[in-house]
C-alpha cells in the first residue's frame, strides 16, 4: 500500500487521499488510467505507457494536466517517497469534479491521482508451471482499446474466474473468438510455431507488454500473426500465455480446466519470458 | 449544489465532501447509483427505487451499507439539512475502499454517499415544445439493466447529443432497434394509437419513471406494448416520447432532424404528462 499518494498537487499520506464525491471519475468512470511495472527503479516502458495515456485522453477529450515532464516528476517523487524500486506505479486522471450532469463540464479541472504499491510480481509457481484460464462472454462496453476506469465488466469477469479456481477470464466475441483477458492479452502458439495475438483494434486494450513482446519477436526468429482465434483453436493450440503490465508473461496451461498441449508451460512461452526479462533488465541498468 | 453531503455515516459540508483514490467506485465504476425526484418534499416514488437499487447491489454483489429504515432517515436529513423540497436526491453505493486489486476484496465495507441538489426540472418550453434526439450505436456493456456507475459511453452519447443540438441520444442496437436514450427510456404512439416501449430485459434500465407510467396507461384507456422498435418505425410513428426520474415526460418532435408527425407534441404525450403530474402531486400531498 502507498504510504503517501499524489493528488491534484498535494502528496498525501495515504489514508487521507480523497477525491470529491462529485468527481467524474467516482460518478462516471469518465477517466482512464496507466499501470507501471517498476524493476531496479525504473519505470519499464515508461513512453510507451505516456503514449498510451495520451491516445485514451485524446479519445476522451480530459486534458492532460500537466505536461509530460512534470508528470514524470511527480511519478519519481512517488515513488521515491514510498520506497518503492520494485512494485508497481499507478495513475489515473479524470475529466475533474463538477455538479452532476452527464455532458462534458465547461471550464472544468482534471483530476490526477498517483500512488505506489511494492506488488508481488507472479509467483515463482505462476511463472514455472503456468496459470488455468476460463471463458466467459465479453460483455464489454465496445471500445475497450480505452484505457478507462469503467472495469466494472472486467471485474466481474476476474471474480469469475478466481471463483473456478483460474487466474483470468479470458473474454470471446459474439462470433467465439477470443478478445483479451479481463486485464491482459491473449496469446497462443500454432502447431506451425506461430505466435498469435489479437490485431490492436477497438476491440482489445493494445497492452505495452503487448507492444514490447511483438518488438522481441523477431530477435527470437519467431512470426508474430495478429488475427482473432476461436476458443476451439486456443484448446487445441500448442501453446498459451498471456501478457500484462504486472505480470509480464504467465503461461496458460489450462482453459476453462482443458489443459494445453501437455499441460505445461511450453519452449516458446519459456524463451518468450526470459526474452522479456532481459527488455526489463535492460531498462532497470540504464 | 448540495451543501452538506452524507458520506459514510457523516454530514460534512459539501467542498469537503470525499472518497479514498482507492475506493472502488473512483478505480473500477464498482459502484450503483439512484437518483429519486422530490417534489412538495416527497421522494417520488421511493419504494420502486429502492427496490431497483436492491437488484443493482445483488447483481453486483455489493452488501447494502445499512438498513432501509436506516438508509430512508438519512435521505431525509441530506433533503434537510440542503432545504430541498424539489429537486432531486442522489445516493451511490461502492463497494468500498480496498487496495486496487481486481476481484471482490474479503472484508470490504461499502461506501455511501447521498447528495441533494435543487434541481431545475425540464423548462417549460422543453415540456411544450418537446425536444430533439440524435440516434448512436449503443456501445454499452451488456448489462445497463444494472444502475452501475460505468456510465462512459452513456455520457459520451449524451455530449455527442447536446454538440448536434439534441436534448439526448436514443441508442440502437446491432438489429437497429433503439434500446433506450443514454439516460431516459425511449417511447412512441403507433398510427393504431398504441404506446410502445421496449421490454425491460438485460438491454435497458427499467426506468421508475417508466414504470410509473406503465401503471396509468391502463386508467388512461391506452394500450401498451412492451417490444423493440426500430429507428425508422420511431421516425414515422404517430408520437415519440422520453421518460426519466428528472424530466417525467418530455415529448419527442425531431429524431436526427427529422420532424415526428407534425412536428408538436402530440395529444398522447401532453395527456400522459399530465396523469404523470397528477402521480406526482398525489405523493407530494401525502
Amino acid at each position: 500500500m502507498s504510504r503517501i499518494a499524489y493528488v491534484n498537487g498535494r502528496y498525501l499520506p495515504h489514508r487521507r487521499a480523497s477525491v470529491h464525491v462529485e468527481d467524474r471519475g467516482f460518478q462516471f468512470a469518465d477517466a482512464v488510467y496507466e499501470v507501471i511495472a517498476v524493476r531496479g527503479g525504473a519505470l519499464i516502458d515508461e513512453e510507451l505507457h505516456l503514449k498510451r495515456l495520451h491516445r485514451s485522453l485524446g479519445e476522451l477529450r480530459i486534458a492532460a494536466p500537466m505536461s509530460d515532464a512534470a508528470l514524470k516528476s511527480v511519478i519519481r517523487e512517488v515513488l521515491r517517497r514510498n520506497g518503492v524500486a520494485d512494485g508497481a506505479l499507478y495513475l489515473q486522471i479524470s475529466r475533474g469534479a463538477a455538479r452532476r450532469d452527464f455532458p462534458f463540464p465547461p471550464g472544468i479541472e482534471p483530476t490526477l491521482v498517483v500512488t505506489a504499491q511494492r506488488r508481488r510480481g507472479p509467483s515463482t509457481k505462476q511463472v514455472e508451471e503456468g496459470v488455468g484460464v476460463v471463458t466467459l462472454p465479453d460483455i464489454r462496453w465496445r471500445r475497450p482499446d480505452i484505457k478507462s476506469v469503467a472495469l466494472l465488466p472486467n471485474l466481474l469477469g476476474k471474480q469469475q474466474a478466481r471463483e473456478a479456481g483460474a487466474f483470468e477470464a479470458w473474454l470471446v466475441d459474439r462470433d467465439g473468438n477470443v478478445t483479451e483477458g479481463t486485464s491482459s492479452n491473449a496469446w497462443i502458439v500454432t502447431a506451425a510455431g506461430e505466435v498469435v495475438t489479437r490485431q490492436a483494434d477497438t476491440s482489445i486494450l493494445n497492452g505495452v507488454t503487448r507492444l514490447g513482446l511483438i518488438g522481441l519477436l523477431a530477435r527470437e526468429g519467431l512470426t508474430l500473426v495478429e488475427r482473432p482465434f476461436s476458443v476451439a483453436e486456443a484448446k487445441t493450440a500448442r501453446e498459451a500465455f498471456l501478457t500484462s503490465s504486472t505480470n509480464f508473461i504467465l503461461p496458460v496451461v489450462t482453459i476453462d480446466g482443458a489443459p494445453i498441449g501437455n499441460g505445461y508451460p511450453g519452449s516458446v512461452v519459456r524463451r518468450l519470458r526470459q526474452a522479456y526479462e532481459g527488455h526489463v533488465a535492460a531498462q532497470g541498468a540504464a
